[in-house]
């Protein structure tokens, strides 16, 4: 089993994307994100997002009530549908679910942000927090049955509550619940690039070593995809592919080593995918 | 197993139908529409429907593009997960989906209106159509392992993209393919009202044969409420119950005979639910 994510990049070739996987001899979990969509939805509905800042000095966007509606419609509703109807069409027999669905993918909610107001601190909760349980039982009865799983946010609190998260930290979970034979990720990009202005700074190969040496000195965006793959290698991941979703087969070219590619085993990393 | 079916209106009381369905021996299968929610979200992105009207003279709402990514959004996004959080709230492991998630409903495609173009006659296809076959299997494994589907539309055409249908008719076919023990719908009313706008008017018993009879002579709103009931008696439904979806306990005083009770059966009909 795969688990391939696809960014929420409006750019991704879905449809090439569900070709690829029509093709994939082995079963796969899909996860995907959506944030074109739930940006585009945001700004239609002329919907700003609720910043605090912490006591600290850091700035949050609240997840609050308006959020998670968003999250609804742009996540679980138009993108999810969106890939279930492009892997359909191309005769894969996906079924969307969100976290909240069989609490698929369930979580704890954040302790809350510190923040001032006038001369005291008040804790504000909102609807956010981290992955801590999947629901490999239901997962196994669709992959049994020949479907393809494509999860999305929210996930379920522990009240049954749907509640933001950040996709990395539910890949990073399927991937120590299920133990996929790899994890490819599609994004606006060739892979993981040095520079994110610079197309030709593509980093092709890259052992679980130099990852880790990398992150210490990386900073802000490219420091976070490479934490996030870390984890992912952590997790159990022998591979990881960072691949271009834009491209005419963006799975089968991720696979066939395009992108990035991270393995595990510093044997195999050297010798290339 | 009995079938719910949820109004698409904004004064459902949800969280008391999720109450409700958690205290059910039975299990259960939920089918909901999302009439204000898509209606809301359609006037908040200034978005219009796009009427045609057919050579015989009939105006039809075209189900185009912008149609079926509202359906997304408002049914399959925002409502499917409103309920599937209620219900997971309450305890009941729900499992949203709509009929394209593994197929689980699947129609044919409408041969299309017959419009006037100038001179010409042109056939506008739209993306809308009937329902025709259920992925039983799908939902036989949800039900066997203790989920509670909640469908709504689109469903899956031949080519497995996503049409718009009318849940009357999916409900019909959910009925004919799984044979429930009984059909509750939960309305915006305390019944079938024989004037719409008289509450007193409310219908409490009615048979298999009177429903005919009745629909002969019937007009408009009330007509189309009685067919659909009458398909469903047709279906192969024992009872029949509309109830009012706006109450402390929606589920729970339909099944103990509040709103109106149709019975297959006309001796069940005399003696009252």
């Amino acid at each position: 089993m795969i688990i391939v994510k696809i960014g929420g990049g409006a750019a991704i070739n879905l449809d090439g994307v569900a070709r690829d996987l029509a093709a994939l001899p082995s079963p796969a979990l899909v996860v995907h994100g959506a944030n074109a969509a739930r940006d585009a939805l945001a700004a239609a509905l002329g919907r700003t997002k609720t910043v605090v800042t912490s006591v600290s000095g850091y700035d949050s966007v609240l997840s609050d009530d308006a959020a998670v509606e968003l999250l609804f419609m742009a996540y679980a509703g138009l993108r999810n549908k969106q890939v279930v109807e492009a892997l359909q069409r191309a005769g894969v027999n996906a079924v969307g679910l969100s976290g909240i669905d069989g609490r698929v993918v369930q979580g704890r909610r954040t302790s809350g942000f510190r923040v001032r107001d006038g001369e005291r601190v008040r804790i504000v909760r909102d609807r956010s927090g981290k992955p801590v349980s999947v629901n490999r039982e239901l997962l196994a009865t669709l992959l049994a049955g020949g479907y393809t799983p494509v999860l999305t946010v929210p996930i379920a609190d522990e009240t049954g509550a749907a509640i933001n998260s950040e996709n990395d930290d539910v890949v990073a979970l399927l991937q120590h619940s299920l133990g996929a034979e790899a994890v490819v990720q599609l994004i606006e990009a060739p892979g993981i690039l040095r520079d994110r202005d610079d197309p030709g700074s593509l980093v092709t190969r890259l052992s679980a070593g130099e990852l880790s040496a990398w992150e210490e000195t990386a900073v802000g965006r490219f420091r976070r995809k490479l934490h996030a793959i870390r984890r992912l290698i952590e997790a159990g991941a022998p591979w990881v592919v960072v691949a271009d979703g834009r491209t005419e087969h963006p799975l089968a070219d991720a696979l066939r080593g395009a992108g990035t590619v991270i393995s595990a085993d510093p044997v195999r990393a050297a010798v290339g995918a």
